[in-house]
């Protein structure tokens, strides 16, 4: 059965509560809402965050049909018909405000505030973190292979290997935002305007009598995009001999092959020999693609052999996020209405680190006004005025107190932007091609040292000391 | 954008081999590939394959929309009009077989194997490999956690940290399908029938001016379903206690709580002394959950520390296969038609697992009468009737092949059914609950030696001495 409507992709529990509170009358009551993560992926420096299209287009698309209301009613709560009723007519009505996709952010800091009834804001949770969470671990994934892959074309290969097929085409979209060139879905190519790029499989050489005639047949039927998989039966033995024989019959035809595709074998050996081979037969010009099972650490040891790769399929270890194929985000309570008054709350724990900050919060980026570069995250509570009004600020570290830093000429970058206001979306979203150049400024705003791959410089988010005693106090409350 | 069609759910270079194919009129030559895959995962002794209903729908709902055509005609190399009007008239006309959906299957033998034209069989790869990799990894890795939690009740609760919105419920389903008793996600029980669960976020708890006050509010608006998260403030300290309470009212109004949930700290100790407090108030019929990042090993441990846990709640660790998020199913070219006449092909490579077996292939389950369990898989091409005939059988390991076993008494069972016929569906595929009674059967066939969690022994798949033979053949023809 297909099931187009996301509105039921959210926990069980999230109707559940929704019903007691209407139950309880508690339903219109507002309360707010902020998702983040608390630790960083891949041990990387920071995390580009993404998701917030598709998280937009969900809220839109929320609507409990008939289907979707004939199925409530059979679970085992016999929920009330005017509850049903009552969802019929669900819209979001609050506030969203969040970051931009393509953003560098970090641990601990608010992505999105959600604010609204709680009738409204609990029924996002579990979508919002769905989508955000998959999304910005490709993107940050992504970030990553880019930085070691220099100026070099990245091309996303992983469908086959994805989680299923939203994965594929929104990791595909996530990894273009953080700098890949292309994918190998034309379904995403279509959905999203991702340039498409592919070579051809095993099959196709398998399928004719030879290799050679397999490689003339794709060069004749597609000229313009002649890309060459050599390793069917042997890379240097036959693969790339038989592609310079089809190169040069280009050649006569006025045409250039584009590029010989390696898949296998020890990639750092094959490319120089083949570029060597390439070379002598005067196809310079011919680049080398390289896929296997790549990821940022095996592409950044092929350059440091030497290796004559121009380009790189990456699939598996990118769609997937191998080494870390989840991120921990989070959806917390930060503030509630009683009696009619807004009241900041807390989630205490066993465990320090999970111990929610309370009250609806901003987070500004502050900018160095002499360097240029970013020297911390400032969160606020939304009611706080000093940072936009520039007054110096007392940097410090929550967990280490005793580091302190002043910051006097800075500039304050807002990172949460509206998105609905009262139910209507008011930021249009921008254009992949924005992101994408959006996203390469972001990365000039940090020192080279938070950006590295391996050991990062930890990055500062700090709160405001208004903040800070906030927490302490409800801390010391529930003590 | 949305866009539901699945047609373009592939990689540009099927549409580009179909295209040459096309432009040398071999474009109705037939051919015949198989799907498998080369490596188990987790180091487990076998795989639960699923993926087969979502792959059934996709080739039912293939259509090349005016969409889908208007955006392949922009694609850089300007495809033939005629070529993309024969898209337009694109049905899947080929033959399917495949494995049933939950049952046991091992390395290197044929999961799927489709026969058809070349123009029609290359669109299905990528899609097919993006269901069965990953609903074939879920389904495995909840098999492994079925078998480590006995009878317990299992619980799936992990759409917030799935890799997008299709893996949250068709993980959710494969998880099913190996012994998963429940999903807390909604569309995924509406999706396909699944048992849904939930117990309340730390923000109800939140909302109120006391746990207890939440508790009791939970209590009275959920009456049948009291399932209370009692961490969120110090579970010892104060959410068992509130929860005995409440408990103890509900009993006054002729209710029963049915379970409260633990989700952070020791749960071995916490567990113990929960339990220990519920009794001790005569709530020995309330269940303890436990969730937090659990997994076969956590939870095996938890049972040998003596943890008073009744049940699971299972996310991140299962819905994303966290220790190997990816399945490196391939689907490979093993006949093409040349000249009117059928022929088996081989792919070389210098890696030796990766070279494939040639020849249409069917797969025989081998029962020994005498002990009721399966002793190998036994491959053949598809015109061998010795293994129907019960003939006997020479078992050999191709890797090892001095190791031989005779066969004599013996049922075989043909794992590969009829699926589509010239593009009519002709197999009912089975209900969730069928199918789940079949994969519980399935396992019964194979000694726990098999089925054990850590170092299980090999259960051998094996080639019929024609079928090892040709592969032979071929590989000396290559060289």
């Amino acid at each position: 059965m297909r099931y187009d409507n996301l509105t039921l992709h959210t926990d069980k529990y999230e109707i559940n509560m929704m019903y007691a509170h209407w139950v309880h009358g508690t339903d219109q009551d507002r309360a707010v809402f902020e998702a983040y993560f608390r630790k960083l992926p891949f041990g990387n420096g920071f995390a580009v965050f993404a998701g917030l299209r598709r998280f937009v287009e969900y809220v839109r698309s929320i609507r409990f049909d008939e289907e979707t209301i004939a199925y409530l009613s059979k679970q085992e709560e016999n929920y009330d018909p005017e509850f049903l009723d009552k969802l019929r007519y669900y819209r979001f009505n609050g506030n969203v405000w969040s970051v931009e996709e393509g953003t560098i952010v970090f641990a601990n800091e608010p992505l999105v505030r959600i604010e609204g009834t709680v009738f409204e804001t609990h029924l996002l949770e579990t979508a919002l973190l769905n989508f955000i969470n998959y999304q910005t671990l490709i993107a940050t994934k992504a970030a990553r292979i880019r930085q070691v892959a220099g100026a070099d074309l990245l091309m996303e290969f992983g469908t086959r290997r994805a989680q299923e097929a939203d994965a594929a085409v929104w990791g595909a979209r996530a990894a273009c935002i953080a700098g890949f060139n292309s994918t190998s879905n034309l379904r995403a190519g279509m959905m999203f305007g991702i340039p498409t790029s592919g070579t051809h499989a095993h099959a196709w050489v398998q399928h004719h009598d030879s290799e050679e005639q397999a490689f003339e047949r794709l060069a004749e039927a597609l000229p313009n995009q002649v890309s060459l998989l050599v390793d069917t039966y042997d890379t240097i033995g036959s693969g790339v001999p038989n592609a310079i024989k089809v190169a040069k019959r280009m050649e006569k035809r006025g045409k250039r092959m584009q590029a010989i595709r390696l898949d296998s074998g020890d990639l750092a050996y094959l490319s120089k020999e083949a570029r060597r081979l390439l070379d002598e037969a005067g196809l310079r010009y011919v680049k080398i693609v390289a896929s296997n099972d790549l990821d940022e650490n095996i592409i950044m040891n092929l350059k440091a052999q030497g290796a004559r790769i121009d380009s790189w399929g990456v699939g598996t270890q990118l769609i997937t996020a191998s080494d870390q194929p989840s991120l921990g985000g989070v959806y917390k309570l930060v503030e509630r209405e009683k009696n009619g008054k807004r009241e900041p709350v807390i989630k205490i724990s066993g465990n320090p680190e999970k111990v929610t900050t309370p009250g609806a919060k901003d987070v500004y980026r502050i900018v160095d006004r002499s360097t240029g570069f970013a020297i911390a995250d400032y969160e606020t509570l939304t009611d706080e005025r000093d940072v936009q009004n520039g007054e110096p600020l007392e940097l410090f570290d929550p967990v280490h107190p005793y580091i302190r830093r002043k910051a006097t000429e800075y500039d304050a970058v807002a990172l949460l932007k509206p998105i609905f206001r009262e139910g209507e979306p008011v930021h249009e979203l921008p254009s992949l091609e924005e992101l994408r150049e959006y996203h390469a400024e972001q990365l000039k705003l940090f020192r080279p040292e938070v950006l590295r791959k391996l050991n990062p410089e930890n990055y500062p988010v700090v709160l405001s000391p208004k903040t800070w005693r906030l927490k302490m106090d409800l801390i010391e409350r529930y003590k």
